[in-house]
Formats: C-alpha cells, structure tokens, sequence
C-alpha cells in the first residue's frame, strides 16, 4: 500500500474519531489532519491504562467508546476486570474478510474443512476466526475447547485438513496420532517464542504441515499472522498502520529495531486504535513475500516493554540475550541470570551455570553477549541460577 | 404471503434439490414442477431416520447433502450419533435475517444490550441466534452457558435488557435478583408445555417482562416463535412451508386439528427439507397477529407422534389427555394412567388416583375426558398409579 494511501486512510481515520470524547481530549477539539507520516508520529501515544479504564466505563457507565452502531460486545481480561471490546457491523465483517485473506494466504482453500478449538464465548477469538473461515468459503465445523478425545473423533470422522487452536492441544492430538492436518495454525499460548517448539511439532505432526502463528490483542485481532511461506507474521497493511517505537523515548524507531509495537486501525469503527502501545517488543522489516505483503513481524515478538532495562544508557531485553542460547539445548536457557543494581545505573552482572553450560559454550555465550548487547558485563559470576523462571536480579 | 409466491417458492425449491441424490431417489430422476398446493401434498413424506442415516454418511463419506458450498458444519445428536446439519453461506445470512425479524417481532430494538447463554460450539443455536441479534442492530455479548454468578454480574454491570437462554437457568437468575430484563426468549427445555411455569417465571422476572417461546430443529432453525403479543409461535412463511398431517395416513389436516408437523424449506440450500416429518404434534391455526404474522402454533408442541395411540379408531394423546388436569394442582399430572389392550384395539381403561384426585375432582375429569376424547373409557379403575412418569399401560 503506497503512503499516499496511508495517508489517506490516517486523515479518514482521524476525521471519524473526532467525535470520540477519548480521542476529541487527546488529539484536540477539532479534527486532526496530518500532511505526512512525519505529522502523524508527532500525535500522541495511548496508554493501555488509559485506554482501558476508558473502555471500562470511568466515563459514563459503558465507557466513551460505546455507541448506537455496535452490535457486538466481546470481553477481555485486564487490571480493570473483564473490559469490553465493542464492533460495528461493519467491523464484524471486515475482520472476517481479513480473516480469510490471511487464512488463504497460509494456504486454506475452500476445499479445506477445518476446526478451531478456540472459546465461542465472552472473548473475540472464537467467533472472528470462524468467521473469517467461512467468509473464505472454507467448510468449518465448530469445535470449541473440549476433550482431546472428542476433538481426535472429529477430526478422524470428517477428515479435517485444518486445526485453530493451542498448539499445546494440537501437540496431544498429534501424539495421539491424527492425520491429514495440512495447517495448524498456534493461537492462545508462546510457540515460536519456545525453542525447538515449532519444529518438534512439526515433526509429530508430519512434515509436510504448515505451521503458521498469529499475534494478536483482543482489541486488535488480526494483527499479523504468517503465510504458508513462513517468512515471519505479516501486518495487513490496508486495515492496520503499525510503528516500532523507543518505549522511552517514544521516538519511532527504523525497520531493523526492536521497539515496542504501536497500532492504529485504519478502518475500524467501533473503538478505534489510534498510535495504541501495545506493550509487546518486535522488530519490523519490509521484505516482499512470495505471498504478495512485504511489511513482516521477524522473529517473533520479543517480549514485553516491562521486561526491559538500561545499563549504561543500553536497552537490555532478557528474551533477547535468551535468544542468544538458540544454538545450546534447551535447558541452556535457564543457564544465565543478569544482576542490575538498582541505585548504580551502570553496573550488570552476569552469572553463567557451569552445571549446563560447558567451559567453551559459557565462552562463546560472552562473546555473543558482548556483540549483541554492545555493552559488556561489569562482573562474570558462576554458580548455581537460583530461580530459573526469571533472568533478572536487581541487587543493593 | 399469497399461495402462488408459494407456489413459486415450492417450486424453484424442487428444483434446487433435484440435483441432490437423496431426493432424486425420492422425487423420481428429473426435477418434480407442481400446479397446485394439492400437488404438494402428494410428494413423499421424508422420515427422520432415512434423513440421519443419509445426512450420516451412509452414501458417501459425509452424506451426499455434502458439496463446496457448505461453510458451516454444525452437529446434532441423533440414534446415528452427532449427524451434521449444513449451511451454505446464504444460509448463514438468510437466517440470521429471519432470527432479526423474529426478534425485533418479540420487541427487541437496537438500543438493547442482550446476552445469550445459549452454546455457541458444536450445536446450532448460539451463533445463529448471537447473529440474528447483530443482524438487527442490537448489542450483543456471547456469554455462552456458565455459572450464574458470573452472568448475573455481567447482566447487572451491562444493564443488560434482553436474555435468551434456558428458562430454568433464568428463573434461578430472577430468584438471586436480576432486574431490567424486558424480553426473555426461552429455549433448550420445555417451557409453555409445563403448567403454571411461565406465569410463575413472569412473576419473578417483574410483570412487564415479556416471555417468549421459540420452536426449532437442529436442521431448522428457526422455525416458529411468539411475538411481544404472546399469541402463539408464528411460522415465517416466507422462509419455510408447515404443514399438519395424519401420523399414520399421512394426510394432510386442515388448520385446527393437532397432527404432525411437517416443515418445507423455501429458500435453503444446502441439506434443505422437503416435506419433512418432525415427530412433534402441534395444531395450526390462521389469524392475523398485531405483529403481522398469521400462521400460528396454538398451544405449543403437544407431545411426539411416538406417544400417540389408537382407539375405536380415535387417535389418543396423554399430552392432550394431561392438559385437561391443567386446573388442577400440579401432581393432579400424575392423577391418571391410560390401560390400553395390545390386542384388542378398542379396550381403553382408565385409573384415577384417589390420593391426589379428591372425588369431585375424579368426576369432572372423567366428564372432561369424555368431551375432549369424543370416546368413552370401557373401565374405570381406581387405586395407586404404579409408574407416575408413563400415562399409558398396555395390558394383555
């Protein structure tokens, strides 16, 4: 999508939130028009917890967001309790066509007949993915969350060539042995993010499976998802405008960073996104696909803004260095712990396990750390790593 | 609707369906074109489980009513097991546009917040009535059946209006305090048909709630309900053909006389019906609604052709029988037991039970008994029923 088309779609955008209260207080009385994406990375960023206690009716008693054109209310958790998500109609239906485009482009045809084990009920997911099967005109039969035995029996009976669901769950059918699955698609828990996870599945599912993972916030979904080329998650361009930006700073960052991921919707009606931070840490690259997008998610998403911490003016994102250990076997992962003081601004330790780690890969291990991170660490310790789940240790 | 749009209607159905094997063998090789309503009437009657077996897969792997334009797949339990009933994506939308009118017939607006705890997985319901909500331009949100906790909160929170679920889980609601609750639509149990039980619903729920009954079958959905004038359930005669016959001839009855319902679908086009035997016993009956609608189920469903039986050439119905003690005390229900002989085919006895009948009681209803059933009891009996669930005893 060329940039005058963005353009375009941000003015439309801006034009239609004008009359949103949340965004009227935010963007100014007036509506907003922008000359350039310059102008528009000048507009101010949204909390999600600014966001979200609007939503959550602090305002009036179904937030500012609510309105006459909404037909759907689906509900998500956050600090606030259950929070709303409202659509339009004209929502539902434009989520379901970018559904099947995204669903086509991961090599679903209407020959396919498929199931997602997702929930129906109370949150989007569900509903917006079966939707976006039958607007291909895929047969679906839905399934929703249940017995892995039941779920195996339909899959056997109907001959399903297609499963939406927890790939943990997809993981059980496949060890409990289920053929004929030409696409899993991973939603609801890490996958890529887990080493040697996709592969693994892969491998219990048939080679030949295409394994395509989706990103996405229950106030934006879909957000990105792969094709069948598996070249990382493309962004739909014409019904989502994102940015990676500096979580300090605020300042957008070029493709090529990791930065937390912002989203403006270009077309959503109903509770719009406009420069929305999602809080989740990615690294944008425009790349043609033999699929036809080119502006893709790589490498996954990298963790979340809270995670982050600076040394020596350096942002350090413990999944980045974890992704350091891609090459060691897994349990490698837990083999590092990296000590921040809390009052020097510039000290890191970092102590490495010699029980998982051996001489030489502790030594490849501080090479890599040095050259990714560009800062190196004020002290290297060895011993045990007392608690495996967490990589960070603020010491004083 | 007038009886030539019908006549069209039947028409251009017959003819869609000639390219379906089951109704080839049926409706002879080439497409079947009528003249008349009396034409209709002589097309064979589809029974239930030749529809199963072939719905089930007993031709070709999924049935042969399977083709590419089927979207959704949904299941439904039957002698066979879960049996598919499929829906192209007409099909989705047209009747999501039936359940819209239906609803706002029933007094829904689009300034309603509705919730369903209907499910909205495997089974029909939930989504096509979720989707006939958002059709009409209310706002809704999938609860989905869960703990009554949970929705009461969420109905309190959202200032939820209308609710469309199981009658016992929304009088359990009512019982721990809902309020606000203009319009219940009940569904998934029995409802009209139970003495006393929407009055007593409507007590709880606040005297201007309106109660609604709806009729369906998993293969069609919808298929009548009442209005905000609570006249009867209403047929949508643009969408679907009732008829009422003799169970065991097969002859169509005239509006006024309880039969068997059979159901012909105007404009459905995958797995459609054609003069399809329900099972369920009801009475027709034509006279203009406030609503607009005319063709009504008066009196709800009486009972399954099952439970009929023949004497002195009468057809007896417990249900009909049953509905004579309605001025009674509730257990005043379990007060009688038919005797019929197997062998004999005009032997009818009939126990009343003293200890719930007083004597007055037992005269009057005998009294009634004669005028509803036109015959009379060769015997009656007096004593203790053995088994309060079965009205009928076959004896020799």
């Amino acid at each position: 999508m060329g940039e005058q088309t963005t353009l375009e779609k941000l003015n439309r955008q801006l034009q239609r939130v004008s009359g949103e209260p949340f965004y009227q207080q935010r963007l100014g009385q007036t509506a907003v028009q922008i000359n350039s994406i310059a102008d528009f990375e000048q507009l101010p960023l949204v909390e999600q917890g600014a966001f979200a206690v609007d939503a959550y009716a602090e305002t009036t008693p179904r937030g500012s967001f609510y309105n006459e054109e909404i037909v759907r209310i689906n509900l998500t958790p956050s600090a606030q309790g259950l929070r709303p998500v409202y659509l339009t109609r004209n929502d539902v239906q434009n989520v379901a066509k970018i559904n099947a485009e995204t669903l086509r482009d991961a090599g679903v045809t209407e020959q396919d007949i498929a199931i997602t084990t997702l929930s129906y009920s109370l949150f989007p997911a569900g509903m917006m993915i079966h939707e976006g099967f039958e607007a291909l005109g895929a047969k679906m039969i839905p399934v929703g969350p249940g017995d892995s035995e039941r779920t195996r029996a339909l899959i056997e009976q109907w001959g399903v060539t297609v499963l939406y669901g927890n790939p943990s769950f997809a993981l059980k059918l496949a060890e409990e042995g289920i053929e004929n699955i030409r696409v899993l698609f991973a939603g609801g828990e890490p996958f890529s993010a887990i080493d040697g996870y996709k592969d693994g599945l892969r491998q219990k599912m048939g080679s030949d499976t295409v394994l395509i993972e989706s990103y996405g916030l229950a106030e934006c979904t879909p957000f990105a998802r792969e094709c069948r080329f598996e070249t990382g998650m493309h962004i739909v361009e014409e019904w989502l405008y994102v940015e990676v930006i500096d979580p300090i700073t605020g300042d957008v960052l070029p493709h090529g960073q990791v930065g937390e991921l912002v989203v403006t919707h270009l077309e959503k009606e109903a509770m719009p996104l406009i420069r929305y931070r999602t809080g989740d840490l990615a690294m944008l690259e425009r790349s043609p696909c033999g699929c036809g997008r080119s502006l893709t998610i790589k490498g996954g998403i990298r963790g979340r803004v809270g995670s982050m911490k600076k040394v020596k003016g350096v942002k350090v994102y413990p999944e980045q260095i974890r992704a350091l250990l891609d090459d060691y076997p897994p349990t490698a992962k837990r083999a590092f712990e990296l000590h921040i003081s809390a009052s020097q601004k510039s000290y890191l330790g970092l102590r490495l396990d010699g029980s998982v780690l051996t001489e030489e890969q502790q030594t490849t291990f501080v090479q890599q750390f040095k050259k990714a991170l560009v800062i190196v660490p004020s002290e290297i310790l060895y011993g045990d790593i007392t608690d495996p789940k967490t990589h960070w240790k603020e010491i004083d």
